[in-house]
């Protein structure tokens, strides 16, 4: 429980074609290393969420792309094969708009490969360049979002500057840094005192599983919630500002993140209280508007609400909660509106949460 | 499991000096009836909360002082003994206003015996009005709520009612009936189309446990949700009216209910969606008018948040689902401004959710 793998996905040391990722099912209890050999790995590592988090599915998917030009060139039908994995990489997290991205920036590049040897050595490449990106555009967001907290910590003279969180938009959810964690270790590594209210986001406690572990880790000062908290919080003025992270932005600044952010961005508006969403600007849909009516809403499995995983203090035990007749309803993300969010922190900067606001940050996308 | 105690609270067959309860904490994964003997049983047992929920706890406090009374007796400083008692049970659980008025009414009506001998059989007697009078109480609010169900099910032309609930406001809370379980029971005995979407209620998971619990009993259609889930819910048209009970009401009709009622309030506002707390006017506090202000909040133990039980197939097990060194908060109630309330459902009908509204319906309070 000691070791701090400092980067979420590598290639494994003498093989660099079995990809490594931490098994964040058995965080905070256990840090378990999981080989991936295949594309139907990868499936499988995004689908039951060992891994998650919308950066570092688009850098799985990234080696799965990679991972199926070097199956396909082993296959006699190669090019059904190739199109049978993107298919099933594309089917594996539907809401997650970076996981297309990445598969795309892999298809387009693979265009120019002449051949299956050509093919691989681009997919390898640009697997290798979306995760040195992704780092570089996390440190870029906390850039972006120190200013805020430094604001709130000279008006506060230099006391605890307290933070929301939901769910993880940690480094756990990227390769390092984070993305709302970034302004925070950023913050942290400066001296200013902060501390982090760590929603624990069920169904799969996300926030006290690997939110509170990876603070830990970092030494950062926080306290896990439970996810009905916030609003009493907030309305107590025990939280300065809330940051969360995003699976999919409309080009109209809508916000698609775990189910219960839209709760908390109506407490931080009840409250006036600062709300900014951290983005990478992949996670941006710029074919979409409307996010209420355009994102489609994952359904997951009702036993996701009806048990739960703990530590029974030798092993994860998984527990049941409910009536065992009970049925359970589990939708994976909710959609913030525009209206409720007070700035989108990016790789380029922070903008309003609307089209302006975007497009003046992101020219290109008139 | 198929054994249905229709009240929560009674005397002992064949020992009526010995009070019988359904041990909460165990459901609804085992049905487990208590004995309690004590003053200091009754005490433990609400603090505890072996019995929880407002108009029970008030019940429970009564055969509390009942106890109280019996014991003074039997003591060579019996009314330091029995001022004890009384303190410690006013103690036991801050954010309840039935205690205090359960107490209250017991003692006013104890200054009536000239000896232990007839304050007992006043407290005894005082006990079981107590019951009876919510029972009645309980019956009435459900009353004055099946129009507002009757009403949503007309619009919808017979189509299904969907009620979202949080924590346990139903007769598990209550002795028969309860009270936002009042109008929906009547309503399915009425044959009306009803659903319950059932907040699981984190950290001690009420509406998984009790809620989901009860409404299978009586075999009211519900589905179990995360906490986070219902603004999403309410956003796509699928709650019709939210329905909550109080553990305090202010004069100005301010709410202190479970933590994260507040949150449910500011999702239904924002969606339009009806918006009811049902309460007997026993959880009335008419001296206080700031619900955020003035309501006391009660912290419990941070472990409530760190384990979680469930059952494992054979029993109940505590697990671990934070990092065992991350600190956690947990505060017990929070306020819900009568502003995001449609109205109050009593035992004397419906009213707005301030001064002049809950005037109207209760006039001697001028």
């Amino acid at each position: 429980m000691n070791t701090y793998a400092k980067r979420t996905i590598w290639r494994k040391e003498n093989n660099p074609n079995i990809i490594q990722v931490i098994d964040q099912r058995r965080l905070p209890h256990e840090l378990i290393i999981v080989d991936i050999h295949t594309c139907q790995e990868i499936v499988d590592a995004i689908k039951d969420m060992t891994v998650r988090g919308a950066p570092l599915i688009g850098a799985t998917a990234g080696y799965g792309v990679m991972l199926a030009c070097i199956e396909a060139s082993k296959n006699q039908n190669s090019f059904v094969y190739f199109e049978k994995c993107i298919n099933e990489l594309r089917a594996s997290r539907p809401t997650a708009i970076n996981l297309f991205w990445a598969i795309e920036r892999q298809l387009d590049a693979l265009k120019e490969g002449k051949n299956w040897q050509e093919k691989i050595e681009i997919a390898s490449k640009i697997a290798d360049q979306i995760i040195e990106d992704d780092i570089e555009v996390c440190r870029l967001i906390g850039v972006a979002g120190l200013p805020i907290l430094e604001k709130i910590s000279q008006n506060k003279k230099g006391e605890v500057v307290n933070i929301l969180t939901h769910c993880n938009a940690g480094r756990l959810g990227c390769i390092e840094w984070g993305t709302i964690s970034s302004p925070i270790y950023q913050a942290h590594q400066n001296g200013m005192k902060v501390h982090v209210w760590v929603d624990e986001t069920r169904p799969r406690n996300q926030g006290a599983n690997l939110t509170a572990w990876e603070l830990t880790q970092a030494g950062v000062p926080h306290t896990v919630i439970v996810d009905n908290a916030g609003g009493h919080l907030m309305q107590h003025g025990m939280v300065d500002v809330v940051f969360v992270g995003t699976d999919r932005t409309t080009r109209m600044g809508d916000v698609a993140n775990k189910i219960g952010t839209y709760l908390k961005a109506l407490a931080a508006f009840d409250n006036q209280i600062p709300f900014y969403v951290a983005l990478p600007s992949t996670t941006i849909d710029w074919t979409i508007k409307n996010g209420l009516t355009e994102i489609p809403i994952e359904e997951r499995s009702q036993d996701e609400v009806k048990y739960i995983y703990g530590w029974n203090g030798t092993s994860l035990e998984k527990v049941l909660l409910t009536p065992i007749t009970s049925k359970a309803s589990n939708y994976g993300f909710d959609v913030t509106p525009a209206r409720l969010i007070t700035g989108l922190m990016t790789e380029r900067g922070i903008c309003a949460a609307n089209e302006e606001g975007l497009l003046s940050l992101f020219p290109e996308y008139k």
